[in-house]
């Protein structure tokens, strides 16, 4: 646990909170900010500040867990669909920097749905793809 | 592979694309409409829908990929951040139903940053996150 970090003391039971989920590994909990009923994060017991400082071990079962909440999801909440989103650095939108995966679940009917999650087009060209795709092999 | 998939014949090399990396579970391609530079999509050779449908094994190993990936995009196209994304239902912006993730790094100077996965919040009262959880525990 690292002494400064809000998410290792929500994740290890220092500080309550809406969990709906738990295993040696993983709390889950509300988000406090939701930007939909039922928004939840996945927290590691153990500090890992993003995607490039966690574990593998931890890392392969992040997306299983998500896939076991959108079902409970679906089930219980009747959402229309579901966004799994992790974000790494401020530019990316992470704010607390203790890794989380958001599990989303959407409503066709909620106003908030134009301005969530938004794709804008970068605008680059076929040829610029191409060429960042030979610098990424 | 179903014979109707676009991300099935892009997956398998029927129809050719910018690939950046290939084993015996995925393909990641260049998105074709991205949203940043290197945008990248994570896709399982064998067909699943969705979150929902998605094989266990396979699931276990999509994050550890987009770790990968991250990393990868770090060191090469020196970006300030990722986005790990995955998106199941029209609802939540699912376009092809052949589940992908998307790995879209970002960068600070970004003029579409602003509106690019930005969090609008639902407008939900404590007591309602509080029956959420107890809906979903």
């Amino acid at each position: 646990m690292k002494d400064d970090c809000i998410f290792c003391k929500l994740a290890n039971g220092v500080i309550p909170t809406n969990s709906i989920y738990e295993d040696d590994d993983f709390k889950v909990i509300m988000d406090a900010n939701p930007v939909s009923k039922g928004h939840a994060l996945i927290l590691p017991k153990e500090h890992y500040a993003d995607i490039y400082d966690v574990d593998e071990a931890v890392a392969e079962k992040m997306y299983p867990l998500a896939k076991k909440l959108a079902k409970k999801m679906k089930e219980v909440l009747n959402c229309d669909g579901v966004n799994v989103l992790q974000n790494t650095g401020e530019a990316a939108g992470q704010s607390v920097f203790h890794i989380h995966m958001h599990v989303i679940p959407r409503y066709k009917d909620a106003k908030n749905n134009e301005k969530l999650l938004g794709f804008v087009a970068a605008g680059l060209s076929e040829d610029e793809i191409k060429e960042i795709a030979e610098a990424l092999r």
